[in-house]
């Protein structure tokens, strides 16, 4: 007898019913959540940030290292990312879910169940969403809506030369990890017995599996009186990132090797696989870390703040987007991203 | 040589541009479109409605017979219906889109021509969205926002007892349509050389590939000065969606056979099909016609509508949800929808 049940058992009304009976509203914002052909928002005299994104098995994630109610916290979380990254606060998310007929209705339960977490996180209310049949893999859709007062939103388009270039946490890890978990899937695929050695990779694996929005950053900068002047959120890596502000702002920047701020598990394991660790800052993308430049005379106010590095300065567009060494040698950067296509 | 330039050729970042240069902003609430971390809308004092929505290739659509700018056009249109549902006057829509390598830069922009030009004819800002790859089939998930005076949103809850039970155009063309584009695929797929048989059947097809959102009637109502008391759009039946309303609102439902709205195209074809047109009609789905309640004392406004049906009344709670004959005679509803797993 199977302690699982399938989803034709429930239904598309009884799957829908099981969610939304589970979910809690939070934002005063929020005049009708779940239940109606459009949820109601009501956000006052604020103006309003809205970000979108789509994961999808296979492209973006795998379920064999994957876990669902990880997957569901990511889901949310990269969406919030790019909330803090307009220097906004979320408020509410829409979720889209397709899955095949193989799934269980308690798989489907722990999606959601990491879902809800992020949301309880990260202070949002879950208002809508549409849930349906898949014939290939898993695909989540996520739309995240965030609050702002009228100019405070921080584009990518602001950085003026002589800024500092600033970075939150550390950068890498979320590749490393994703190096790690792809080296014990085939070990176990050569050999099913075999245990996953993640011993020591705890932490650049959670970074992959299970990445958190900087909103704790954007609410200090508040407090310590910073607005950056441009922002972005890391997820196809630094440099990419950073040719997206200085292209935007129509300026160049350097930023140095040294300054990087790298985990040592990360380095440890880069050089366990053979890696550069600098490439896999530069271009591992997936940290969801925020990259942001601010005033030069606001440097006093993040020099120690253990969250943020400053890893280098806005200068004029003519000298290009540059890596530089401790020997003041500058290298021009390339931005890799993600080859989708 | 072919004349198609594969996506390879374009990479991400040239797609996202290519997709980009051609969009038109239309809204003053419209502050920042594509191109930051999110987008920034200024609703002004307005409350905002948002909903989503999820097609997948072999799930909602079947590229053997939907052309590319149709199925474009139809991911924004069932949204824009959602918002339409509200009350509500659309603004802003988001669009992520996941598709295979096997597609060409001019089938990308097939697709998102026919999303352009339902940005056009809803007069909504395309201001976000994802582009990515998918391993499977084609993927485009929509998020939608409309604006709306406080107190002004249609639920689906307001139905009272003896408001008369109102529908737009005509239904149950869509699913005939699908039947019978099925039907030429079938024949198709046996014999290559056949031409697809449409002669006669260009309506139900077209609303089946094509349907629009019934905004025009929105704007009629509030030119008739008739708010809705409740208001749904017929996306998986007039039966089920009779009975969200009736649930939502605590009410019971008579709708009467002969005051069904029916195209005579869709008529014959049932015939055609040995199909029943009232099972058609009441369970078809995918019309996105709106169904809502009136108070009786609006009925003088709208009984000459050429859009507008009055195919019923509301009743108490326990009389159930009925469909009478013209002999009077009434017959429970059950609501089928889409059995998606």
């Amino acid at each position: 007898m199977s302690e699982y049940t399938p989803l034709s058992e429930l239904g598309e009304f009884g799957l829908i019913k099981l969610i939304n009976e589970k979910i809690e509203l939070r934002n005063t914002s929020t005049i009708k959540g779940i239940g109606d052909d459009a949820a109601v928002l009501e956000p006052q005299s604020k103006q309003i940030v809205v970000s979108t994104d789509m994961l999808l098995e296979g492209v973006h994630f795998d379920l064999t290292f994957c876990p669902l109610k990880h997957l569901g916290y990511k889901a949310v979380a990269v969406n919030v990312s790019d909330i803090a990254a307009m220097n906004a606060t979320p408020t509410q998310i829409t979720v889209n879910v397709a899955l095949g007929a193989r799934y269980t209705v308690e798989a489907v339960e722990e999606l959601y169940e990491g879902i809800r977490l992020a949301c309880e996180n990260y202070k949002v209310d879950l208002v809508g969403g549409d849930t349906t049949s898949s014939h290939a893999g898993l695909v989540i859709s996520v739309t995240a809506i965030g609050e702002i007062g009228k100019g405070e939103a921080v584009l990518r388009s602001g950085a003026r030369v002589n800024d500092l270039v600033c970075v939150t946490g550390d950068l890498g890890a979320a590749y490393m990890g994703l190096q790690v978990l792809e080296r014990e899937k085939q070990a176990f695929m050569a050999n099913p017995d075999m245990q996953p050695e993640l011993e020591g990779k705890q932490y650049i694996v959670g970074r992959q599996l299970r990445p958190e929005a900087r909103m704790d950053v954007i609410y200090e900068l508040r407090e310590l009186d910073i607005k950056p002047t441009a922002m972005i959120d890391i997820s196809d890596g630094l440099a990419s990132e950073l040719m997206h502000i200085c292209s935007q702002s129509g300026v160049g920047a350097t930023v140095y090797k040294d300054n990087l701020p790298a985990d040592s598990q990360m380095l440890e394991t880069a050089v366990e696989f053979n890696l550069d660790p600098i490439t896999c800052i530069m271009n591992g993308g997936e940290d969801y870390e925020l990259l942001f430049t601010i005033p030069l005379a606001d440097y006093d106010k993040v020099k120690n703040h253990p969250d943020i590095t400053v890893i280098g300065n806005i200068t004029e567009a003519s000298s290009g987007v540059n890596l530089a060494n401790k020997h003041g040698q500058a290298f021009p950067l390339h931005a890799q991203g993600w080859k989708h296509f």
